[in-house]
């Protein structure tokens, strides 16, 4: 069994390459962890757009669907949206049994372009042993797509991809991994226990610091908090 | 002082941010110690073309500087070219004062991608400690610039960036990183003192020792062999 891990966006393997796999999209701080709160908290669904005029344009066409406007530009809520991308936000009063329309500068890119593979997962320290779980019982070949920061490499993405293939490893089956899927499980065996130390090492984690946003990184922190699979497919995530 | 670390060609920052930095230049397995090399052996200089057809035509244009051509596709040396793509073929008395036309998969497009920077360094295991002490008598900011293969992250080029990483710091000034330049510098400090294991756990390294090409992983595995700083400017890396 193959995993790749992809640090960015741009990098992510062609459509060919995807076809075949089963993809992980990760979005640490804060897309992934919030679009798996939202939805165990009760979200009906969450559709990630690219833009937010894209999110008022399907809400304005879609009255009766009542949708929930959530996302970020620059990690503040853009105007005119019902919520940011805090996960902290996500409450079930606010969202059970509501649709989402979800941007994010980052994550929502990463789980578009994952479209192309026949099955996506949407992962972050919440439910990555979840995740790690099913990819060990799918037995398919996998691409763990890290959303990244601005396109660059991000500790906390590739952190997080490094705990999925360590709850995914068995001595008796041995991964095959790529350059990045062996640095991955090296960063999370050195954070391993103290996942809140690597958000804070984190640049992305840093700059949000500086907004006042620690209780996200903590928040963000606590692997295996969760324990659903969340899909994207047909345009949305869902359980 | 910030030094950043990118991983592959098409990460690298555009040519604004390079404009105010110095650039370095590492592809470990093989281009960038096989270049160290060559001019440490008394080469005059190497000419990084992009394709083979380019070396042809330059060759072919100044027959008096009887060019050595050099380089290689799919890791094996091109047909028509003297050299491949070891160190270990760039010997004194094949090269000593000739000119050299180089070209490679993924190191010398990096190199030719970096030459917006100011300065560009190229860098391997082989000069990293000498490159590293440059860069901490200049003082200004760095970008390290990891050719990676087929533009995909490579843990032997990323390591390499952590050794100049670990020989840049001091303790009375520490450097500002990004979250690959941290990342680089664990890796380094991983396999510190074993780097031939490092470029044995490559994939990179991997592929070139099917190929039977395990001296050269030893050869460019010996940090600090060589002390020279090529420079790559108006086109061509010397010294």
């Amino acid at each position: 069994m193959r995993v790749d891990v992809y640090p960015t966006v741009s990098s992510m393997p062609d459509a060919e390459v995807f076809a075949g796999r089963v993809a992980v999209v990760i979005d640490v701080l804060r897309a992934t962890s919030t679009i798996t709160t939202a939805l165990a908290n009760g979200a009906d669904t969450v559709v990630p757009v690219l833009a937010p005029t894209e999110a008022f344009a399907v809400a304005q066409a879609n009255p009766a669907r009542a949708f929930i406007l959530g996302g970020e530009r620059q990690s503040v809520r853009i105007p005119g949206f019902h919520l940011g991308n805090s996960p902290l936000e996500y409450t079930e009063t606010r969202v059970r049994g509501r649709p989402l329309l979800f941007t994010t500068t980052n994550g929502t890119r990463a789980i578009r372009a994952a479209g192309t593979a026949s099955t996506v997962y949407i992962a972050a320290f919440l439910n990555a042993p979840a995740v790690a779980r099913e990819l060990s019982t799918l037995g398919r070949d996998v691409a763990i797509c890290c959303a990244g920061t601005h396109d660059q490499f991000s500790l906390e993405d590739v952190g997080c991809a490094g705990a999925i293939i360590e709850f995914m490893g068995r001595a008796d089956a041995p991964l095959e991994l790529n350059d990045l899927g062996y640095v991955a499980r090296e960063i999370y065996r050195k954070f391993a226990g103290r996942l809140a130390d690597l958000l804070h090492q984190s640049e992305h984690g840093q700059s949000l610091l500086k907004l006042g946003l620690q209780a996200d990184l903590l928040f963000c922190s606590q692997l295996g908090s969760l324990s659903l699979l969340p899909r994207y497919g047909n345009g949305q995530v869902s359980v």
